[in-house]
């Protein structure tokens, strides 16, 4: 790999050192090839990888790094792979190897996602969305995945509806077709899944739960009556920080039933809140065997 | 200034080289105190300046930016100066002198600012804010100095209201004390006055400018009944981005009768559309003199 | 295209607004198939569109700015394009299509991309880099495209390597094999060409001129030997921003001696300095002609 | 508080729940008043806070987030205090206070901050740091405070060196004043502590420990001279991102001999490289026992 004969500094041994928990690369872009049933697509990935190293040994070969990338990303490109946390989990695996000194190694990779959904008229519009897959191998233990997805989508406030409801609104019966004035906003939500190597989550699956969970999912191209319809829809089911995080986790339950309790799963939602100019945050880390009996 | 002993690789002569519109240093972090009326403010702020040079020049001495930073910065903490466009301006004559070679000079600098404003209930509240100045200096014109604001607002959509109110609202008369549902979010606006050195423009006052433009500032803090008031005050006056650029220029109009018709003015809104992942924008760029022959 | 039957709440004539400079959206991300000889890339790309508005009509129909990158992105991937100046091209010629109304139309497109490049040791290795579009369209002047990279290198500094060689540097005459040492560090630039619709201009020159001007190109993976080579190249041709600046003008003179006088050049290098805090810049914006004439 | 004749929708109960494990407000903007013997700061803080929220209750109350940021801003500007962990440990209190029904409660907080350094000829120059500070409750738990800093310096790569010695370096007698040419770069490192509320770590402290564990310092402002001995420091003391990682650590151990063995310690460096176009980066977390003891 690197040429015995220059100068391996890194190679050194040491006697006052420090072992380091994670030592790598970060920041490195490359394209993934990912195929799934018949589509394939070449995701921008941004990438960041770590191993450990022991108290003993000056520095990490980083450039193993770089050779472990570019193999993966090669075997992407020409076999295609069903996703990036399988990237993920390969490179991860591929890094224990070329560390021989190595008892963990972590994988992070990010990219910007298209899938096409239907809009409120049921017309298919190609969204954006991210994605995000990390990999951890320790000592001998089960390599483990996580498969993430962040979505953008709107949010309006259950209290600012039912305190305007009570101060303004008279005994006159209101046209029950339209909901009361509250304030609403862009949302950004993300679930992500931590599972055992060997079982399977799909991103797709991810963006409809999250999509699912907001006061009303976020188009691109939104005719005037298209428009209507979903100010209407979020107003119709106004929702907190807490009740997008709640949603996420109950849908989370009904889709995976077979996903065993050790699963960990980071649901959060973040509003960029019309009527301050802060954000209003929530967040639930729990197995799924918590969420399962209410822990 | 730079030790003439020594290597002054920068100031070699070159033959086929070009002029350089803007050579400097980006991203310096320094205090600056800023005096007005009788309160004094230390503002974090971000630093870039520029010169042009010589085509025959090989460098720009960039040390000497840094003396010149630092020699302003030092009489503001002492002496205070009544706002970050005069420090601006004091920089950008310093450099000109310093680089005896330029015939452009430019100084950009950003902070974070805090002002009382009185919320929904007339409490004062400290809100957050952005202030901008920029001064430049060409040849022998009279050195322009800029000052800007940029200030967190909300606005509501005037047009998925109308459609609401069209495709959704039954001929029952409705209960005038509310406006129809809509969408709205969190808008970022700014304005920009270039001014020549001598005339006074004051952040304070443009951060009122844009505040009043929107469909509703936003407030930090806000009870119940606050927010039900601001949520109000947000559909009773829907905007488009649109609008609230308008609105700016006409305030900016009202409160600057006497600046000159060259002033350069400068007006933006970004709205960060809940109904959309992505944003809506407008922006003026105008002389005070186009705005009042509405050129 | 909106439903006319529905409230065209933009449409509506006012009487005391201004003209707007710029109104439109940002922030929109769509994959754009772009095919160049044999190769088909799908680059993911961020958007910003714009159009302006006359003083007399309240809102520009931003709807229609989403219809058409939709059409313009359905070319791209069922037919592909030459490049991502060509789709902006397009782009801005619908805009002025679809707004009756507008006088002037701007289309902002950057995007990640890959490149396979020949490291120190000649393999080929896929490095990455920004490459930017834009278009403009104004009143019947021929539409303007503009093609621009960003390319990250190294630059060594030859000031400080005179300056140790005069304070440190004994009589002995020094191992002419190695250059003395300075600071180096990351740097950022980028060029970008301005031409009438016409003319071409291929992000894959652009590139290789920028990775040419620093003091040594930056490469993904190095073994030992190749990264003692990339160090000794930047040594030997130390270089200010100025330098990155005034070589990556020299060479766009030498590569497009066909292209007209009018072409707007602008260069610029952005120093990631490791010796301050703060980065060193440089910018020339020119005209050929003017480059021509070293004006 | 809230009044409660009006709406309190967050407090209303609901059976199908999850519990959740943070809910709060992030990006509040406010200063807070630092007085150090007899120097007084005011920092421009980035603020962030969390509480745990039980699977019985609909929402969190978030107002009365900004109520106690406000309350413990008061303070600071009236009174000061001695640094931000100790607002951070006096609002996380508040937050367990106002929000009954929470186990946990979590403030982050991040400052730009200015220190005078010496720099090479002993001149003070004010350099620019960031700050951070964060503050932990947990049930009946002593409550948890830790302080950290991130500063910028340098690093000279001693593997390149030690290469470009092996294979460029001829068999005469190098120049014993000057070291071999490498490749440097600036590099962010960072270390935060966490210890019990009553113990007490001076952010100051931790900014001298960080900025000599790089190669260099680096510094706003160097004459010509001043820039040769940054460069000479720096390549005769090259290190890795994992050696300053480690230089951290061991001097951490010299400087607080009296912190217990439970303080956590996080150590971290990012080096943005030269001749990458990505960053190398190592990290330690681990306690002072760990590190104590080498494990």
């Amino acid at each position: 790999m690197d040429m015995q004969t220059s100068a391996d500094v890194q190679n050194r041994r040491i006697t006052k050192g420090f072992m380091l928990t994670r030592v790598g690369v970060t920041g490195i872009k490359k394209p993934v090839r990912v195929v799934r049933s018949d589509t394939s697509n070449t995701l921008f990935c941004n990438i960041d990888v770590f191993v450990d190293l022991p108290s003993t040994q000056k520095g990490s070969h980083l450039s193993r790094n770089l050779e472990a990338i570019n193999e993966e990303v090669e075997k992407s490109l020409h076999n295609g792979l069903p996703g990036i946390e399988v990237f993920a989990a390969g490179l991860c695996r591929s890094l224990r190897e070329k560390h021989e000194y190595s008892t963990y190694a972590e994988v992070c990779v990010t990219a910007d996602y298209f899938m096409e959904r239907p809009g409120p008229s049921d017309k298919l519009n190609l969204e954006s969305f991210k994605i995000m897959a990390k990999a951890v191998s320790h000592n001998d233990d089960i390599l483990k995945k996580m498969i993430g997805v962040e979505v953008i989508g709107m949010t309006a406030c259950p209290c600012a509806m039912e305190t305007v409801r009570e101060q303004y609104s008279t005994n006159v019966t209101m046209d029950d077709c339209l909901p009361i004035i509250s304030h609403n906003q862009r949302n950004i939500a993300s679930v992500l899944l931590e599972v055992p190597e060997n079982l399977d989550v799909e991103a797709n699956d991810l963006i409809e739960i999250v999509e699912a969970s907001f006061s009303s999912p976020t188009y691109e191209v939104l005719k005037r009556s298209d428009e209507a319809a979903v100010v209407l829809q979020a107003h119709r089911e106004p929702k907190f920080v807490e009740d997008v995080v709640r949603t996420i986790l109950s849908k989370v339950l009904e889709r995976y039933p077979d996903l065993p309790n050790e699963t960990l799963v980071t649901a959060r939602s973040e509003s960029e809140e019309s009527i301050h100019k802060h954000n209003a945050f929530a967040e639930r880390v729990a197995t799924l065997g918590d969420l399962r009996t209410r822990a």
